[in-house]
């Protein structure tokens, strides 16, 4: 199982990232030739939008809005999945994809819990001590909590941003 | 490369719980059928005895008695080390081991840096936060500091021993 999620810098469909260099390095040293021998499951969280305004040029909305909104979020979180999806097709890898809503560490460990993959892998900010008191890692929290081995691979200093808390 | 460790109950030439389940796991689901395609390094740090008088019935020692503790101990790692290359050349998989002397997660981390693995593979006890504040965790340090994928493997609570910080 992989969790995915979208760039803060690009946004949908675009992975963030640290995803994408997760997912490459699985292709690379995971999978490898041995594409049969791999069922790959994409999981991506929605985050609830708290205000569901972050990019509508108004502070009125009416229940249809609101509608409408929730299923613009879907189709963008289907379309975050079909880059995942597609690259296994074409290396003719088995695999699914999944989104869910809700908040991401919680969600991926339940998911766990109830898929039972051999492994979980996550893309990491690497973030220092410091930042992450006020981002917080999915990452980290799945390390610990999630009831599988859970493999994190770290972005790379030189494809960071320049605010790392971005993605 | 992988990191090992010596069971905190059964002593050299044993290997924790978590190490051996970490190890187990890894033949299982990322070696596989695949043994020509790996080449493992198992790396054991030992942590020098800050006073070498753990097993000794004399708080007097001469500086022969010294030099005899660290052979002693160099001959402990070695057997520890054992257990897994034998395994390893059973199955026909390409590999080294090594001992270290110093900080395990330091010395990890800096092991890492130097020989630039595709993965470092760490056990671990799945201690909660309670237990983790006096203890330390080594796999936890590398996931953050090591510089390359790090693939976390919690011992499983049924293979969890008493006192939970025993491994």
């Amino acid at each position: 199982m992989m969790a995915v999620n979208e760039s803060s810098l690009r946004g949908y469909p675009h992975p963030s990232i640290s995803c994408r260099a997760a997912f490459d390095w699985m292709l690379a040293k995971l999978v490898r030739s041995n594409a049969d021998g791999f069922h790959l499951l994409f999981l991506h969280v929605q985050v609830p939008d708290e205000d569901g305004f972050d990019d509508v040029d108004s502070i009125y909305a009416s229940p249809t809005d609101f509608q409408s909104m929730k299923q613009r979020d879907k189709i963008r979180g289907i379309h975050l999945l079909e880059y995942f999806v597609n690259q296994c097709h074409q290396l003719g890898i088995k695999c699914e994809a999944w989104t869910k809503q809700g908040d991401p560490k919680e969600v991926i460990c339940h998911e766990v819990k109830r898929v039972q993959p051999d492994l979980l892998v996550v893309g990491s900010r690497g973030l220092g001590p410091f930042q992450r008191v006020f981002v917080g890692t999915v990452s980290e929290f799945c390390v610990k909590h999630a009831e599988c081995p859970v493999i994190t691979i770290k972005r790379k200093a030189n494809e960071a941003p320049r605010d790392p808390i971005d993605d």
